[in-house]
């Protein structure tokens, strides 16, 4: 019997960062995922009409967000910064991430749409390239070359190393290999939250996925 | 000498929960705005190239992203729920609060870019009332109605109820009398806020920005 029930789609999508951040603290949880086609039985049931949603048992709490999610995660089982700056400078990165993958929602339902293959590769060119380069690379670049810890705050894995490298895998399978020079760095952090221990299992299942 | 100077635009904005919490904590800070014509020049200097920025002086830290100052301030001076599932509950709502100002852009952009009257009055129709009349409004109202203390969360005002006031104040702002019976019970809140102490000044200021 655990104390969390997590329900997301069989997706990686929001859901892959929390999956791993479980799976890294050895806290278990019920990974239930829904159906696309029980979707819209579900959604209206859902808190906010939205997944992921972790059903927090012992409190009887329904709780939707994925950073929301994150960070209860963290308060309760560790991964948070050490200091409230610390957990500022968290936040704010995580929010840099929701942005980053609100902008590139043109380029997301390009594919997820099925909007044909010269509609993908304007998007691709046009919204995922740029943003992913000019808003996104720079500032994540900057704060792991200051803290130099090789994680993005403070000298511990905390939460958002863990959202960060879910996206940047995602990010990293999606970009040609001659064209993805901009975010090697970014990528060498991954590998390095990817090496953390408890992770193998769930690594090995989430290849399936391209979102 | 103040320790925060606010960074933001000579608007409300996503500075505005932000400066009302501030006056009610009783917070001094500088709060500096910027001219329009010279964002291009400030933006690239600024982390993220993104206002609002907080700077935290003593400690040399510039914070961007709106959520993450407000949770940062009540962190340092009051204004954090009580427990970490209270904690999470805010964070999940303020989250929902990004999201809808996400979705209503398409909105925002029919006035800020003078669309035309019939542009402006097609996105007022079809993208701001669904968006706040069937995602925003419902878990709001929800969520009053089961607390019962008249704030968002626990028994006294949290950072959450700013950010919910300042952005309800602008919606009833904004949509004709007539139609607005479905926000009223937020509005009701919004009064609640708004009577808290040291608040006077600000809403008087505000008074002559629509954003």
């Amino acid at each position: 019997m655990t104390n969390y029930e997590l329900v997301y789609f069989e997706l990686n999508g929001r859901a892959g960062g929390i999956r791993l951040f479980l799976d890294f603290l050895q806290v278990p949880f019920t990974d239930t995922r829904i159906p696309r086609q029980d979707w819209p039985t579900l959604k209206p049931k859902i808190k906010f009409g939205q997944i992921p949603v972790l059903k927090i048992l012992d409190k009887g709490i329904e709780l939707p967000q994925s950073v929301a999610i994150l960070r209860y995660l963290a308060t309760k089982h560790g991964g948070l910064g050490e200091t409230p700056e610390d957990n500022a400078i968290i936040d704010s990165f995580a929010d840099l991430i929701q942005d980053t993958i609100i902008a590139v929602r043109p380029w997301i339902w390009s594919i997820t749409k099925n909007l044909g293959e010269e509609e993908q590769t304007k998007q691709y060119k046009e919204t995922l390239i740029p943003v992913i380069k000019d808003n996104f690379v720079p500032p994540f670049l900057k704060q792991l070359k200051e803290n130099g810890s090789g994680f993005l705050v403070g000298k511990k894995p905390t939460w958002i190393d863990f959202m960060l490298a879910d996206v940047v895998d995602r990010v990293d399978k999606i970009i040609p290999p001659d064209g993805k020079d901009f975010i090697a760095p970014l990528v060498s952090h991954r590998d390095k939250v990817f090496s953390l221990p408890n992770l193998e299992k769930r690594l090995e299942d989430r290849k399936q996925y391209i979102f």
